[in-house]
């Protein structure tokens, strides 16, 4: 089962909690006890699961990563190479389990999507897998 | 086929060796061949693969993000931003191969839970799919 | 369906693109729907999905990476603790959706070895499974 989320970010950075999305397609499939995948087809943004209780903890996330985006000569032209960079960082995929037909996350975890280059048109792909 | 490891940790910052017991898990499963998640539902922890030959490896990796760590003015009160930023460059899931009932893993590879705001109690889920 | 791909690299930092060695994995497997892990058993090596059209994304990744490892007194002897750092920030293992019998990837994204201990003899693993 393949769903696509589609959104549009309104920031140059920015962390959209896509949580509750998917754990309606994951509540829609039915499945008991399986697998999740949320994929993220973009070069320059990329999936996090952190904190979302204190929303401090998603802003210092943004800070932090930008500070460390190193200061050099970038040759790629697009002005976006601390995005690349990101998406490196953070990566394009989690990989989450179901189990009582529910996705397991921690009492404070969130799903994120990591935008680092809008604000733009993006989608996640989301694959529910059944034992 | 869903378990839990539970644990204490013991300092602030730790790497904790966890293969034998996700080997141990793959190898009750009597499943020869499948996948293996490995997640962490924690925000201020994660899950690394690395080198366990040399003790020097954990211990330089633990000091290294230490030092990655910029020094901005983190709004989150709890004091512990430094963790909620390990734990999302690190990532809270590994995903693994079982074949002829082993985990694969490379001659060098452990599964390491990053402890990064402890002592505390902490636990991780072991999922083992069939093929 | 568990397949080897290997290769020798050529320099101490490298990007290698092995899409389309994926990609050929996942036609072969003639699996219509599902799912694939690419992992990779090395400590001081990785695997990045990020833009292969400009080649400058990949060579700033390096460079970037590079300039992000901080200037500690490694203790590890061996004078590569710089690589396991970098595959601990960039992972080492991707996951991918298999749909239409095609890997899921976005128009810009490619899969890249990040060889940062080379030249070496390396290899991946990549893993098929069918929903």
């Amino acid at each position: 089962m393949l769903t696509k989320i589609k959104f549009t970010t309104l920031k140059r950075n920015e962390l959209i909690n896509i949580t509750s999305k998917v754990e309606k397609i994951v509540s829609d499939s039915k499945i008991k006890a399986g697998e999740c995948i949320v994929y993220c087809p973009h070069t320059t943004a990329g999936i996090i699961v952190n904190e979302n209780s204190d929303p401090d903890v998603a802003s210092d996330l943004l800070r932090a990563l930008e500070k460390m985006v190193p200061n050099i000569d970038f040759n790629h032209a697009e002005g976006n190479s601390d995005a690349h960079l990101k998406s490196t960082l953070v990566g394009c995929e989690k990989h989450f389990i179901i189990e009582n037909g529910l996705l397991i996350l921690g009492t404070w975890q969130s799903v994120f999507f990591l935008e680092a280059d809008g604000p733009r048109e993006r989608k996640v792909y989301v694959k529910i897998m059944s034992d």
